[in-house]
Formats: C-alpha cells, structure tokens, sequence
C-alpha cells in the first residue's frame, strides 16, 4: 500500500507535491452542509455518527482535498469533563458555568471523562470505513490553554482578559486546570488514533494571545506533553494560533508538524524552525474571495516561499462561510496543479 | 527649561530613568472619568474642550504619569469626512453606513476634512495652558489601514474579514479610501501639533490582522507617508500593535518611536531594530490584575530587558475598565523607581 502524501509530508519523506486540506473544510460554505444544518442543531450533527461522518466526507467528494478531518468541535471536551456547553448557530459558544474557584476545578470529571466522548469514536470508525482509505483520517482536539479560555471566560472573545488575568492572579489553579484538560485531552486523543485517526491536530487558536514568557508557562508544556504522549501513536501537528515566537522551541518537540497563520512570511517560518519540521499553512482565508487566478497564483508563490517537501498547503485558519466552493476547488486544484 | 523625558527618549537623549504613560490612561478605570461618563454621552466629552481638558488631566493629576494624551476617539477622523460614527458604551463604534463602492468614496470629504476637528484643537489648547508644561501632551490619529477596517467593516470585530476581503478584491478601491484617509490625517496631526501637541502618535490596532505582505502593501506606505510629513513638527510613534515582522522595516521610517505589544519579547523588538529606534511598551494589560508586589517585579524585568535608553515604558494595549487604581498607580510607580 503506498503511503498517503499528508503521512509521507508529515515523516518529512520525498512527494511529487504537497498534500492540501482547509481548516474547517466540512461545513459553513457548503450547500450540502448548509441543508443538514437547517435540519439538525449542533450538537446533533456533532453527536450523531452518521451525520457527522457525511459532513466529514463531503469536502473530500465535492472539492478533492487530501485528507478528512472529523466534524467536531473543541469544545465537546469540556462537555465531556462536566461543563454544560450552548452552541448557537452564528453566535459563538456559551457556558453558562464557569470556572474560577478550587471547588469549581474539583468538580470537573477527570477521570475516565474520555469515555463519555464514544459518539466521536463511532464517528471515526464509520469515516475510517466510508474513506476506505482514499485519503487519510485527523482527528483533533483544542489546546488546553485555548480549553482554559473558554471555560474561564464562558465565551468567545477578542481578547480573552478574563481568562488571562485568571492565569496570571490565580497561577496555581490555572496550571490545576491546564494539566486536568491536558490529561483528559491526552486520552481522548489515544482513542481517536484507535478509532481511525491517521494523525492528529492540536489547535491553540487563542495562544497568541499570550506574551512569549506567559505561552512558555502557560501553553507550551502542555503542548509538548501531548505530542510526547502521542507520537509513538500518531503524528501531532501543533497549530499555536499567532504564537510565532514559539516556532523555534516547538520545531524541538514530538510534533511532526506545524500549523501556521498567515502572519508570518514563509521564510521566516522556515527560519525560525530550521527545516526541522514540517510547516502546515498559511493562506491568508479572506483571499480566497479574490478572483480565481489571483487566488491560483498567490498559492503557486506560497508553495514557492515554502518548498514542495516537508510542507502541507492549507489556510492560516478556518474557512469563512461567505466563499464560494468554486473558490475553495480552486485553492485545492492549485496546488495539485503545481508544478 | 529642561526638555522632558518623553521628548528625550524619543531623541535618543540620555535619561536617568524611562519616561511612562499607558494607553487609555484617560477613562475607564478612574472613578472620576466615570463620574462624567455617567454625566455626558461619549461625543459630548469628546467633542466639549473643557471635559475633553478634564479628562486628559485625570491620570496626569491622579496617577503620575510623564505624559498627558488627549482624550479623544480615532473614529472623530471618518466622522469629519462625513461618516455617520455611534458609539454605545461598552459595545463598541457602529457605522450605519459603510464604505464598499467608487460612489461611497468620492462622497468622502477629504479637502478641508481637518476643519471639522476644531474641537481637537481647542482642547488640545486648553489642555496645554492647564498642564504648563508639567508633562508633555500627545496627540493621536488611527492609522490609515486601521481607520479602513472601521469604515468598512461599520463595527468592531475578531478579525475584520469583510475590510480584509474588501483590500483584497478591490485594491485599487482600498487604496483610494487609504491615501484620502492619509491626506486627512496628515492635516489633522498638524493642526494637532500646531494647537499644542508635543508628539504624536499614530494607532495602528488592527495591522496585526495583515500577513507581512500584505502590511507592505495596506498599511506601510501609509504609516510612511505620514511620518514623512508630521517629524519635521514633532516626534511621531507608530503603534502597528501585531505587526511584529514590520519592526525592521519601519525602525528605517521617518518615526522617532514605535510602539510595542506584549506578543514579542523586548530582546526580539531590540533586535528586530537594531537599537536605532526608541522602543514603547509592552506590559500585558491583564497583567495589572496580580498582586502589586508582583506588577511590580514585572516591570523591573521588563525594564532590565528593555534597558533604560530610548525607551518609554508603557502597556502593550489600553488599559482594562477593571484595574484598581492603585495597581495603575503601581505600575508607574515601579517604573520611576527604577534603579
């Protein structure tokens, strides 16, 4: 069997052209996305194996990517540990239960909190088995600094100052709560590898919201004892949103990839990592409003800046509901274009 | 008469210590501020010198810093040229009509736009007479680019994708609306300076959100164009909070400071710059929250690591509505303490 190209991309081995996937490639701009969501909410397409499975799938049917990504959210892991979590449809998340005290940590379900996520294994094992292995699996999960923010903060945020000064005027609970969510995460994740999952993303969208000092305390150990607990499982990609100066220190990780944003120039990435690991990113997801050849030959100089080898094309971030699947075909054809 | 520390940093001057101030450092968090908020609307105090003069000596009077910064709004700028700006309290600016054709620009007032801030200039003169030259007084404009994401995207926002998506499938429009933002601006800061105001500084909030290129190519030139025109009246800082990979770039402008953000370390931004340019900033704003003695320490270090020439110490973004006072007044202290 040969090996897929994402796998190949990450173990740094030789590929004719990068492997290319979008971050939040199932949903949002896609019509058939779009019908299930005016039938089902949420949590039922995140809960329902069958569902999620054909949201899952139908980027990899309809825009030719080369990998799947589990239909899912972050957010389920906190569910699973106890918080109640409110998904309303364009609004954001909500938890109505915050964390801010000892009592309010001690009342998080640690153990075993991985078991009450089945319905994504389900969901895995059902993809895994519809894939047939046309492309391969990612399973995901959020970061537990990212975690943290939500569950201190109760919301989505510009920001995130309630959580920060959380971290930084209570630091003993904050790192109480980094290393529950990190365990949990650590098992979750095991268990998506056995369900189905080639390799697995790690995504800190709101790291960059800390200062280089406060990301080595708060998000970076973290970060490394997942990838050191799962490597010998899967590759991990790390994506530390925003986070560029952590670059080097993770290029030093178990990760075998990692994510970018699109403010960094290719060069530098390359610079600050030293060719050690594989990059993941970085388009810029306003530009795919541009006309089509503008969007073809942006990518064509990104792939340039970056190199065909130890590189996976994708966004800087997740995909924006108002693109037109004409465009998003273009960015995948693209790069399987490029020559 | 001896020149300020503010001025002198900026120069290059030997110092005995690094001048402070905060962003935001009028309102919000002072009792006194919010005494008159809950007297007068936001335009009212905006647009009545006298209040405008009250507010902007608050911190000079209460807290201690070196600096006094007009207490006004970016968004007075699209205003004048004939913009429609609400500002609700605590929900942020909103622009009923919003700028997205040839047509919405040329109905832009550009020529003699500057004449409709006389207010600026009044308080800006009433404001200099009270301080009698106890500190110097700062006036300020947004920057071109962030000022566009206002006007396009009509609110505040996570990511200003429609203002991004905007620049980048109509160019030549974003252009356009950029140099007509620039000419304005232009005047306005020096009839800010020709009213009183000692330096400037130049509010590049949403920068951050550009990738390296694209920063080149929508705010650079025109952060350029306006340090071009405004050093030979009065030092100039430029703020491009985010855009940490323009530092090496514009340490070669025309500017005297740049502002800093807490997201890179004072030994990147010194080497980014080569120690040609003085450096402002960068405490985490959600770091005001912890314990004095620690607030305290911090700024020691930040300090030590900045060094004490051609420096200003200051937070990395505006202060936060929810900071005790005398962990503000700490903050300066710590840094006129410093030894």
């Amino acid at each position: 069997m040969t090996e897929h190209l994402l796998i190949k991309a990450l173990k740094g081995e030789q590929v004719n052209r990068p492997p290319v996937w979008m971050m939040r490639q199932a949903g949002r701009y896609l019509p058939d996305y779009i019908k299930l969501r005016n039938q089902y909410d949420f949590f039922t397409r995140v809960q329902t194996p069958e569902l999620a499975c054909a949201i899952t799938l139908q980027p990899v049917d309809q825009i030719g990517v080369d990998a799947a990504i589990l239909f899912s959210d972050i957010l389920v892991l906190p569910q699973a540990m106890g918080l109640e979590v409110q998904l309303v449809e364009n609004k954001g998340p909500f938890l109505p239960k915050t964390i801010t005290t000892q009592n309010d940590l001690e009342a998080l379900q640690v153990r075993d909190a991985e078991h009450n996520l089945n319905y994504v294994y389900d969901a895995l094992k059902l993809i895994k088995k519809e894939l047939n292995n046309r492309v391969p699996l990612i399973g995901f999960a959020g970061a537990p600094f990212t975690l943290l923010c939500y569950m201190v903060e109760g919301k989505g945020s510009k920001s995130f100052d309630k959580a920060k000064q959380f971290c930084f005027s209570e630091p003993e609970l904050a790192h109480q709560l980094l290393q529950k969510i990190t365990d949990v995460t650590i098992e979750y994740l095991k268990l998506q590898v056995a369900a189905g999952a080639d390799l697995v993303q790690v995504f800190d969208s709101w790291s960059g919201m800390l200062s280089p000092e406060d990301f080595k305390k708060f998000s970076q150990p973290y970060l490394e004892q997942i990838a050191e607990a799962l490597y010998t499982h899967a590759p991990v990609i790390l994506f530390p949103k925003g986070s560029w100066y952590a670059l080097k220190d993770l290029a030093n990780s178990k990760a075998s990839g990692l994510g970018l944003d699109w403010c960094i120039s290719p060069r530098m990435a390359r610079e600050a990592t030293s060719n050690k690991i594989t990059l993941q990113g970085n388009f810029d997801p306003c530009k795919l409003l541009q006309p089509i050849p503008q969007i073809k030959a942006d990518v064509k100089a990104m792939i340039n800046e970056f190199g065909t080898q130890k590189y996976i094309a994708n966004l800087g971030h997740g995909i924006l509901p108002n693109i037109p699947v004409d465009h998003a075909k273009a960015f995948v054809e693209a790069v399987k274009e490029f020559r």
